[in-house]
């Protein structure tokens, strides 16, 4: 059987063109990821019967396959933050996060998410996902130890330090190594089966939704067991379906800068068939430009003390920022070439630990013959490093503002990784954009007025996060968890049809 | 009455709702600018009855503010081209114009435009526009003079020339002065009223489109001396009511980059109707991020023998390119402020003839002072400025690829005008996305399937244009004018219904 149906997501089928009702339900929710799970649990505690219906034959989604650290806090802080001394602030959290996403912020959204942020975390707690009372000091793109909290985004960094007091709020979930993701996954799928109201139909495609003669949103079609059936809602449908990372023409489309990168994050569902269901019954996608892109250029964290220059020789990014902020701005740059410059010291265990795997383009005993071997324009890297390094001695970065605990004077012999984009290194994409929603998960139109019995939520949702350069880590599990709920509770709370 | 619809353009009226049909129309037309009128003519001239509904009291559009400048070449060359002694190929227009585009090209739209360009001309001189056989030598954002050829794009700039044999392919009216708009629109105009077949409605606003069972569009509503009436259509609406630059909202929610600038460029009805109304029965918008923004430079022309720098001391862009795409890598700038360094003598009457209106934020006797006038930071505009002087001797712009013509060292006294973003300076922006159509105008949903009945042409649609980075003046008109008649075309050979 074709994995390609005939039913085009983009057309609905309509109320007359249904023969019979083969299931029905009061709300269904199309993937069972962390969103999904989350919704249907929390629907299912509003009193629903709901059905999840997941594509792949087992759950998971792309959370299984992250890290799953949550991003949380504000409110004086979590508990964990407590217990790491950290005291945060609702404000704080907001103004980051606002800076993050930049001037398509939703800041309804955001402050929803933020002045609820010590709610969620006790609700997961509450659920079962243990967080271990415990600070990981060292930079690291994922933590490997089973500490409960550090900083996974650029609240240290220029230019957020600058306008909100930094504080950790990456939430890592208490086992060793980098299995969050399937701890994660486990615990929501043990509280799903608990759950006698949520029926799971696993290898079920839903293929698009029904629409009665008002447009609202009353059921889907879904296919199972190489047969067609049609689903009715009760209350609604809750899209939580992943992005569209694995959809090459919509990234080109939509996302074009994404094509920069060589290796799309995801799970193989994330075809954007939920955004383009969503659309095909007048929901707004917005933010679809807007995806994360990054070079794991930590570990190891002493990667932080180099700096980053162009074909020029010029730095343009304060190195402490977060990978994906990093990222952000190599793609951006009309440049042919673009190095990471590093004393040996700093490139220290580089080849057994780094994610990014830049090969070395070349190295220098004086910083002259780097420049040399770079094919540089001569004294260019030379001026670059001779300012840095006074800086570095002087503690502050007049020129890209790192911070002063990562200034250290590049002493020869240098080594420099070509980090080019298109040139070997690791460059990991995924999306951002997707249907635009309320904070209570009811898809909207572009006018902003609610479409009747659709909610979405996770990655088909334009959720908080909407840019590389402000991408946290622990921001996607968080929005996906959070969202997940808040479109469940909705779901459950309007009247059966 | 409220200038604001009950209506939501978001929202299609459907078939049973129609109560009755006030008027009715082969092929309906909404917006009466250059694409609009276009649109009208040939569909007219394909036996077709047309209505071109307008919004305002008058025809014109954005292409009447416009130069109306327009962009053609390739197929040996126009007869302008030809006659000014430039022989023009088709692959280096296309190669240039899908460098422009960049990853999110419609290869089979510009193909298209490139290939027939040559035809377009023809047509546009057989419905009486008039182009002088002479070519206007001096580097010009507009040509005030009544000459019909001249550069209007990155042609002769890195990375462009690199790759594409430069060639000028900006036409312009034969009319002195910037007033090539108002005559391409009287001329247009002209052409419609002499067709009986088209009826002009004007102060007519279209509040949203009809559609039948099937989801083809079979009407729109329009609202007439405060009336509402149904529009049949026996063959297809096309839209080429603008985009949406006038909709602060939608330019938040789709377009952010463009926040950074500060006038936006259109006429008061681009309010992105057209769009949300093509939307609206599940047509596709595209690139809606993308958008023109600009820091218009020059004239004067030896404003182009200067340099930009950041806040760093660094040039960053090679300062001979289109002024469009200097624009665009100023906006991305991760830098507090940017400046432009030149001589008094290539400062020269700036005040004079600039649309710019950036203030002087410094002068110097030497580099040195103007370095710590400008609270940059020791030595690095002396690097810039040593380097770049030694490239101009040289003769080749090691650093950022301007072109040997405009390498001429920069010998104090300097002046530096202050072209932040934010701090006074024009910065002008247009949108570039809008509804995903095939090369004939047909409007397609996301998965390009066409939507029966519907047409879009000009900002409407997403066109050959795609990126303020590869934009060239031309463009706009070119397209608009091209895409609305390719548009009239395919609507007026659809069976009646």
């Amino acid at each position: 059987m074709s994995d390609k149906s005939k039913i085009n997501p983009s057309k609905p089928r309509k109320i007359r063109d249904v023969a019979q009702w083969d299931l029905e339900t009061d709300v269904a929710v199309v993937g069972f990821g962390g969103a999904g799970g989350c919704a249907a649990i929390e629907a299912a505690d509003a009193g629903s019967n709901v059905t999840l219906f997941e594509v792949a034959s087992d759950n998971g989604g792309s959370t299984a396959m992250s890290s799953a650290e949550i991003y949380m806090g504000g409110n004086g802080g979590t508990r964990v933050q407590q217990a790491c001394g950290f005291e945060d602030s609702t404000e704080d959290m907001i103004t980051y996060m606002m800076m993050s996403a930049g001037p398509q912020a939703d800041e309804a959204k955001i402050r929803n998410y933020c002045e609820n942020s010590t709610d969620h975390f006790q609700w997961l707690v509450d659920i079962g996902i243990p967080f271990k009372d415990s600070f990981h000091k060292e930079r690291a793109i994922m933590c490997l130890t089973d500490d409960g909290l550090l900083y996974t985004g650029s609240e240290k960094a220029y230019p957020f330090a600058q306008q909100a007091k930094p504080c950790p709020r990456g939430h890592n979930l208490h086992v060793e190594g980098d299995n969050g993701g399937p701890l994660f996954m486990k615990i929501v799928a043990e509280n799903v089966d608990r759950r006698e109201a949520i029926t799971v139909a696993y290898e079920t495609r839903v293929l698009t939704l029904i629409v009665d003669e008002e447009d609202s949103v009353v059921g889907l079609v879904i296919r199972q067991n190489q047969k067609e059936l049609n689903v009715r809602t009760h209350q609604g449908v809750i899209l939580c379906a992943g992005g569209f990372v694995m959809n090459e023409e919509m990234i080109r489309k939509y996302a074009p800068m994404l094509t920069a990168g060589n290796t799309p994050i995801g799970n193989p569902g994330d075809t954007g068939t939920g955004i383009l269901m969503g659309m095909s019954v007048g929901g707004a996608a917005i933010n679809m430009h807007e995806g994360f892109i990054t070079l794991p250029y930590y570990p190891p964290a002493s990667m932080t003390k180099g700096i980053v220059i162009n074909d020029q020789g010029q730095r343009f990014i304060n190195e402490d920022v977060y990978h994906g902020r990093l990222g952000a701005f190599v793609v951006r740059q009309q440049s042919e070439r673009v190095y990471f410059i590093l004393s040996v010291e700093q490139y220290g265990d580089y080849e057994r630990v780094s994610y990014m795997g830049s090969g070395v383009a070349g190295t220098g005993e004086t910083v002259q013959e780097l420049e040399e071997e770079l094919e540089l324009r001569e004294g260019t890297l030379q001026q670059t490093i001779k300012v840095y390094n006074e800086d570095c001695v002087s503690g502050k970065d007049t020129q890209c503002h790192k911070a002063a605990e990562w200034l250290e004077p590049l002493v020869p012999p240098l080594v420099a990784l070509d980090i080019t984009p298109g040139r070997g290194s690791f460059l990991p994409f995924f999306t951002l954009g997707g249907l635009d929603t309320l904070p209570t998960g009811e898809v909207v139109d572009p006018q902003r007025d609610v479409i009747p019995g659709l909610y979405a939520a996770g990655r088909t949702a334009c959720g908080v996060v909407r840019r590389a350069e402000g991408y946290s880590s622990g921001m996607s599990v968080g929005d996906a968890s959070f969202s997940g709920r808040l479109a469940g509770k909705q779901a459950a709370a309007r009247a059966r049809s």
